[in-house]
This record gives structure tokens, C-alpha cells and sequence, in this order.
């Protein structure tokens, strides 16, 4: 059996917070204390207030290029700036959106700046500068706190091309191999698997991501409890990036 | 706290058998009998296998078409054929790989045929033919077995565009809208979300994959439990597949 645990009762986040600790701390006071062999899946906008990755729109000047975009499609210029400094190519836009390309490679919507949950009338969230570093940081300062072995990913949440709705992805992982090569293993009949290549970190997100999605409750992390996965001190979230010109679907 | 539950010991599911049937039993006897609430994720391949959608290639007499296609890609001319007459259109070809959108709409490899976990080694399986009837059918059975009203939904492995590794991803839903749509809902500081529909019923068919998703094991099905979802008696899981030309990413 695998179990989802949210971590209730951590702190709003403020830049410099020691959010490891802050995390550990709300875990063990609800009861549920780290463990080795957990999977700790953090939603990226406490990970960026920690990292101080939160921009005041007030403070920003937007180039006549974004004043142009943000005029023609009915946005903040100053948060159309913003999205354009965070990208590293425009995908497309329309119908109200801007799809980038993030400096992670990551195509999303808005280079994945944030509005919600962020504290501050004009301000937004960007995404960590280094999701992978960050969660590497994390799961180094849960070790010295506790000497538990916890595997972390940092998640986000993403529309999809093809599919309505959002899902949580993995955007940084640590400790644990994003994705499950099955190539070669048997099925239940003998037939040897060719194609299996399972994004298990993000299946976890996206399994955090149901008790991690409740606005009205401050849960920006999760413990999944049970799962055993693949170990790996040097795998990152880029390895779950397909290049765009490898793509088949698209 | 949310549980995910492995059913084990469902035995090798043949055409006509009572799937329903087989997975309350097993859940009953492992310990863990289905409950109010509970959301039910079988993995399509089973269905497919009771429904009997299963087809003997030997029986298949590939078209010139399919012949071209096989010889330039290097494939069975017989699987080739039955992937095109699955197949609504033709996405793309190339890699070794054929995209197809299916009669179902969804755009995938092979138009979600499958040779692993069938049994003989000329098989392969198609997709139910109507995956959220194939749901219905499930809950509905259930509740004349149990008497509890449980969620289905029936799963399957997908590739993604920009994305490396698979994930499973709802292709049916009985008794869940598959879509939490919270927009109007206010975050931890007040501000209300304006673009959150979360795509709940592919997160629970991907958390559910980190039990299913094991070749060594039969475990075909997994129950969710602890998890409060929308609840519908008319949503179908075609409400999660974006219309192509709609599609701003592609």
C-alpha cells in the first residue's frame, strides 16, 4: 500500500525561510515524521518564496515589446515582462495565452509565473532557478536535520497539450530516478516490455498534487509513503524533457 | 491521508468473465474490500480482455496499404492493420512509430494497441470500444455485488507530447467528474484562481499506476481511498481530451 500524506501547518513562507526545517517540523507535529524511504513532493511556489524568486509588478519596466503583446492580448504589460524575461523562446500565443519556453526547457504557459498563492497585491512567483538544485538542497538539509534518506521532487502544475484540465509535473527531483526504465522486463505472459518507460516522478506529482490542490487549505507539501523507487544521486527533471524536435506529436 | 490499494490475486481475466465479480473478490480477500467512496482504477488491458477485444493476428489480412507501411517501418503488416482500423486518422508517422488519433479521440501510438499482457503470442488487444460505458458498467456491477457506491475509472499508458516517459492517463469514468474545476475558488491569500480545472481523474489513474505499473506482479486494479472527489453520474472521460484545433501548444 502507498500512502499520500499532506503536511499540514507549515508557516507561511517568507525569502530566506529555512523551508526544510519548516517542513520537517509541521510533519513531525501532525505526527507523520519524515522516513527513509519517503518521497517528499513540495509544490514549486513555497520553494520560489523561500528562494525569494517573487517579483513586485510595481517594480518592473516593461519593454515596448511586451507593452505591445500585453496591449493586444488584454494583459498586465508588467506581468508580460515579466513572462518574456523568464523565457527562453515564445511558443505561440493566443486566445489570452502566452506559451514559452522556459530557461528549464519546460513549455507552459506564462514561462509558469504565478499569481496565486503568492502574498502581495501586485506580486507573482517565478519558478525556482534551478528546480533540481533546489530540491538537492532540500534533501540535503532534511539528512542533517533528521538523518532520514528522502527522495524530493518539486512540483508544478501544467496544462497539457492534447488533454483539458491541469495535472502536477515533476519540474526538480533528488534522490530518485524520474523515470522507471522497464524495458526489457517480462509481462505477466512472457512477452518482453520494448516500449516502457515510466515518468514515475511525474505520477508522483500528480498523486501529490491530490492532497497538495486545495486552495482553501495551506498544504504546499506531501509525503508518499510506500512507493519503492528507483535511486539515483545525479538524475534531474530535465531527463523527463522531450526536445520539441523530437517530438512525434507535435 | 490517501491510500492507494493493489488488488492482488485477480486471476488471468478471459472473455465473458465477470470483471466486476473477480475484483470485489479479490479485494475482499486480500483485506481490503471495496467501500463507499473508494475510487476503483482498472487498468484497460482486463477490460479489454473480458470485453473481448482481442485480436489473433494470424486472422488479420493486412491491406496494401497496411503492407506498405509495415514494410517501411519494419513492423507486422497484421498489427499495422489492425492499428489503422482503429484509427480515426493518422497523426504521424515516423521513428518507428505510427500516431493515431482513435474512434475514441484520443492521440496515441498504435491506436493504444497492445501486446503486453495478453495472453498468446500472436495477440494483441484494443481499446474497449467505449471505454466510459465499460466504467459504468463496472460501478453499476459493483453496486449489485457490494451494495457500495464506488468511482470507476479505467486506465491506460500514454506517451505525451513534450514529454519523456510514459504515464497512465482516464480513458473512462463512471460516478467522478474527471475534472475538479475550482475556478472561482480564493487561494491562501485571497486571490480567486482563474485557470484551475485539475484534471483529477488522470492524476488518480497516474497515482494508481505506481501500484499497477509492476510487469512481475498481476495487479491490474487499485483502489483510491481517502480521496473526496466531484461526484457525476453523467460525466464521461471524453471531457479530458482537448480538441485539436484548439490545441495552443501544438
Amino acid at each position: 500500500m502507498i500512502q499520500i500524506i499532506g503536511i499540514r501547518g507549515i508557516p507561511i513562507v517568507r525569502e530566506g525561510d529555512d523551508l526544510a526545517k519548516l517542513i520537517c517540523e509541521a510533519a513531525r507535529r501532525q505526527g507523520t515524521p519524515l522516513m527513509d524511504g519517503d518521497i517528499l513532493v513540495v509544490s514549486h511556489i513555497v520553494v520560489s518564496r523561500a528562494e525569494g524568486r517573487v517579483v513586485d509588478l510595481r517594480d518592473v519596466e516593461p519593454s515596448p515589446f511586451a507593452r505591445a503583446v500585453a496591449k493586444f492580448y488584454e494583459k498586465e504589460p508588467e506581468l508580460v515582462e515579466v513572462v518574456l524575461r523568464e523565457a527562453k523562446s515564445i511558443v505561440r500565443m493566443g486566445d489570452g495565452h502566452i506559451i514559452t519556453e522556459t530557461r528549464h526547457g519546460i513549455v507552459c504557459a506564462n514561462s509558469g509565473v504565478d499569481k496565486s498563492n503568492v502574498p502581495g497585491e501586485h506580486c507573482v512567483a517565478l519558478l525556482p532557478e534551478d528546480p533540481d538544485a533546489s530540491a538537492r538542497r532540500l534533501r540535503r538539509r532534511i539528512k542533517e536535520l533528521t538523518g532520514r534518506d528522502v527522495a524530493v521532487i518539486i512540483s508544478d502544475t501544467y496544462g497539457r497539450p492534447l488533454r483539458e484540465g491541469e495535472v502536477n509535473l515533476a519540474i526538480g527531483v533528488a534522490g530518485i530516478a524520474p523515470i522507471r526504465d522497464r524495458r526489457g522486463e517480462k509481462d505477466l505472459f512472457g512477452y518482453v516490455l520494448r516500449v516502457k518507460r515510466t515518468a514515475i516522478a511525474d505520477e508522483l506529482a500528480s498523486a501529490a498534487e491530490l492532497v497538495i490542490g486545495q486552495a482553501d487549505e495551506a498544504i504546499p507539501a506531501a509525503i508518499i509513503r510506500g512507493y519503492k523507487y528507483p535511486k539515483s544521486e545525479t538524475a534531474t527533471a530535465r531527463e523527463l524533457i522531450r526536445e520539441r524536435h523530437k517530438d512525434l506529436f507535435i
